[in-house]
């Protein structure tokens, strides 16, 4: 991926026949823009893949893009490389064998568009839990236990939405649309832990979301964007109803040093990592997904530091340079998700680690895409 | 260390007595601002010390200033924290019994000043290894073996003052002040592999600087600044002529997600940290050096990462921040001198990384600040 | 000024008795931080300037700190170059002759500290008013009409003290400490509105802080940091009770591209600067102040610019170089005071003008430092 | 245009009949990017304005892109603004009446390719000198004094081609593609003042580019980028072979506050703006253009700025702020095409400011887009 518009890895896989286009369930990548407001890339990628799929599936880019979930996160910094992994699900795959390994699972839904004033609130809550069960009802996944990963995307109140909204009499939780950002992805981790029965409805109350944060989803990982209007959602797990060689596997962080869990998940694939994959170890490797945010007492374990306070690089993008570092020391390679926007989602200060892995014995297709599991 | 002008740790230590002042050799530290040319922070840091020291030692601050090593590194990005080490010296202390273990030993040295158009030439080189043995010799380490890190700082040339020697007919090896630091850096490893016997005077010729990156030192750490006039040298190794209950250990890096040589210098120095030291172990951590650089090759193990191309976060700052994040997560801790400019110090697009900690059953002073050795 | 500590340029005037160390009263300048939280050429200035005047003075740079103002905005973006004014008072001055036209007079006061829970409220502006009257009669200046200029830098609520006080029972307008930070400055604006009488006690109540923007000083310019503790303050204005050649203007500014206020005031200093001030004007000319603010909006006269969404680059660092860069262009010279966070000093998404200027026929040391005015 | 794929409102033009997209021979715009290495937001402009395009042309975006030259600088610091301007040309309009004052006049060529190796050398001056002539032909201007304006973008060579053409044993100017990125602009400039007459070829050799400073165009405005591949080139001009409201006036500018040249291009428009123009004047505005580049000396008469020592924000981003918020200021609009990377394009350590207004009486469409001139 030498550009956020390079798909030609892709292309060419879907050209020799290795991919089927029409087998492409959801995508997700990181791209090498700031992660911010005015980061383009997300968007220049996503236009580029949807181009380039409507060529071989024949349908236009603005459909595609409301059926293949596409979640891009912004920022690689440091060692961290831009890539993008694709999830392929090939339904004509024999039914798994009786008593086989539960395989990895994947599901999409997309939620009708919230109302602005609903956004962030109680209602917002139940409908994304409401929507994670659908997508887990595609995975085949009944067991919430089987769920390892829930890939959100939230949609948030722009300015414009919210002066707009006001002026017609509607009481939005907040105008500030980064602060609407921030609820939104309260919002949809709230969502998750309710579908996964991590809380109960009766454990939060509205003023619970960026408030209490020892409520937290232990397999949500949330973004938002002014571009997305509904919420989008891709539920990763292991099932028995699916056959195939990867498996996923993932684990609650304490805090943005905390290397244990993800030599906890790596152990849980059979995959000894002690201190570094070695490459046949690697080889196996699908995709790794990280979520982490600063601190919001500005230290980790009693050090001050100074990501909170830096008016040069914003807050994230020193976070995500961090475990970036730590997560590829451990796996031995850059091609890493790491995302920030962490509240609710995994400890507070601290995030998740999620790995998917081949079987022993096969190989992983992480190269640019890697490709998921299949039925 | 509450901001860089903040002192009061130290201050506190040698008011109450734990400290003599007249013991501080050299300090190592870390500075919360950008690490290029346009920070101050180490500037603020060391006029705040300094003036701090003049008051207990009754010198003024330009004269101290001259005498303690004060070698601070710009930049705490991600979760390294901003902090100092002190080294202190007690003269007073018993001679080592016979047979004892070796320990920390310390010594420092500053250069003649060099004139302009000898810096990152050979006679620059050459000057540096012999002000290398010269601190050698202060430390009472004769074999080059035991050196174990060696901290350097050079001067470079200015833009003012490369107009003025071009003026007076003298050739420069560069007239662009920041491929003048550059140089100077080179010439600073070339200087201590020379002295250390890991290069000899036939290996080499001036234009092996910043071009073959085979020659490297596996224990330079070399800064460059402005603000210093001449070669000033601390080194550091084991010796039987020193007691106390420090050692050290150090490794190169092949690159920035070497993750072994970290577990490797803990195993050196006892520590069995896999995969993080507990509080214990931690303890006894009184200082740990990381010098890391951005490959110039733009990719890591073949993956393609974007910090040489990165218009807003100078490539040094990603660096540091991913090698941050990796060596906290082994160590446990933000404490970390991190420092990039790293052109033959370590293997090419690698470093180094060394560790100082306190016997078995003893604790470091790893506050701020910690406290080094004793004769 | 050849980096933050630098004062050598004002200690030679003082060494061969130009200015006369006793006669500063206040210092206003710009250093090239990021003028951010994490900004700390701010602090390394003052104490540099500090410590010499103590050579000079015999006082301790702590006592000396709490009697003369030092005002420093951060940022040095664009053309703006790192400068400072200092601002003399010669109480040997021979009094103005009567029916001279009226000098640059200046006069200064320091409140008590406002307790944490008064910060940006109706106490706080009560009691900003007071100590602009009080600095108004040290100045001789009765008539509000005659002042021109008032610099302020009020202390905000840190992220610690809030905690304490919340701790402590009590009830804080924000704990935000950014938040804070907003608040004093309103509270520093409306205080001098208040003491002006462009605002009367009637005319807000707590809730128009930071809301209603339609209040508004037009010779207000407040700084707001960590590190004061009291209100401090420097009215400038026009008096016939002084004497020298200096003469002080101030005009608002309805946005960020308002050239026609910077022509206003040079021609109500008899500057006529049509297109830009020639040699000889430019001499006469002794401090340029700017207030200045991105619009909430995100708009300029309908076009939408993209400070406010900017994650690599702070919106006050935009908005200072492109106010910087217009006002140079009409001046002639970049020694600019260009400072940001200008809620409700000015029109909403515009700001202030204030131009220091000695009377044709004689000549400003607009050197670093400039002088001012004597009694 | 809300963000850098915006292309709605040139697609209404189209849609509604005000434009027709057969008559669009070129585009030159600013894009909300870093505008440095890592700037995607040109790319991402051209790739929605191609793909927009080639639904009401019938013609695929790929071969779109060779035939309208778009230029876009990215970064749009302080006050400027998102926009494009489009070119237009109408065939049929009817020829100019015998004595009509010279109308705007346009012309673009594409060269063959240059080899890696002649990029930046004599070889490359001569052949942009060729294809401006060219330009100028179909512009159908003939005397050089009648050029006001040309835009060029020149291919620089990447890191990965630079090696392999060094592997093929060729000789090129350099390996460092920031430098090819320089020799190419100068290339692109020497070019110019060849094809205009401002140079001759005995004037220069090839040590010239990039040290002699003295030669200069005062019209030629020069971009590179990784994307071109072949000299691409807009020159603009008055003719009294063209018709149409429009009319363009240029003049160099001595350095970054050099605001005299600014009204004095208004003045050759017929455009009265001392201090600001007013609406009616502004109506008339059909594009502003200026070019500039930070001193290479670190000083604007004299004071010193900052700009060429942050580490935090890149020099060019620094002047184009401020170059905007001055030009912005005398013209009343942020909507300003300012681009850094000026060397030899116009005065050394200063630049060149262009405008293009409609006829007294008439209106530029200086919407998003603007439209030009007819033959």
């Amino acid at each position: 991926m030498a550009n956020p518009a390079d798909v030609s890895g892709l292309n060419r896989l879907i050209a020799d026949g290795t991919i089927r286009a029409r087998a492409i369930v959801a995508v997700i990548g990181k791209t090498e823009g700031n992660g911010g407001v005015n980061d383009f890339t997300r968007g220049y990628f996503t236009q580029s893949l949807m181009h380039m799929l409507a060529a071989h599936l024949g349908e236009p880019p603005e459909v595609l893009v409301k059926k293949i979930p596409c979640v891009l996160s912004g920022g690689t910094e440091g060692v961290v490389s831009p890539h993008f992994v694709v999830f392929c699900r090939d339904a004509s795959a024999p039914a798994p064998a009786p008593g086989a390994t539960p395989a990895l699972a994947i599901g999409v839904a997309f939620s009708a568009p919230p109302a602005p004033e609903t956004i962030g609130r109680r209602a917002h809550v139940l409908q994304v839990a409401e929507s994670v069960k659908s997508a887990m009802r595609e995975a085949g996944i009944s067991d919430p236990a089987d769920v390892r990963f829930i890939q959100l995307k939230c949609p948030c109140v722009t300015a414009v939405a919210a002066m707009q909204a006001v002026a017609e009499g509607k009481q939005l939780i907040t105008t500030d649309p980064n602060r609407s950002m921030a609820y939104a992805r309260a919002a949809g981790a709230f969502g998750v832990a309710l579908a996964l029965g991590e809380l109960t409805e009766a454990d939060f109350d509205e003023a619970s979301l960026l408030r209490d944060f020892d409520i937290y989803s232990t397999r949500a990982s949330v973004s938002t964007g002014i571009e997305v209007t509904c919420n989008e959602i891709i539920v990763l797990g292991n099932s028995t109803s699916w056959s195939g060689p990867y498996r996923i596997a993932s684990q609650p962080m304490a805090d943005a040093i905390d290397i244990v869990p993800i030599y906890k998940v790596l152990e849980q694939l059979g995959l000894d990592a002690v201190p570094q994959l070695n490459a046949s170890q690697l080889s196996r490797i699908a995709g790794v997904f990280v979520k982490c945010e600063p601190d919001r007492r500005g230290r980790v374990r009693g050090s001050r530091n100074t990501m909170l306070d830096d008016t040069d690089i914003n807050a994230q993008r020193h976070v995500r340079a961090a475990l970036g570092g730590l997560v590829a020391g451990v796996i031995g390679d850059g091609r890493l998700f790491v995302s920030g926007g962490a509240e609710h989602q995994g400890p507070d200060g601290g995030g998740l680690i999620t790995v998917i892995a081949a079987a022993a014995g096969t190989v992983a297709r992480m190269a640019e895409p890697a490709t998921g599991a299949s039925l």
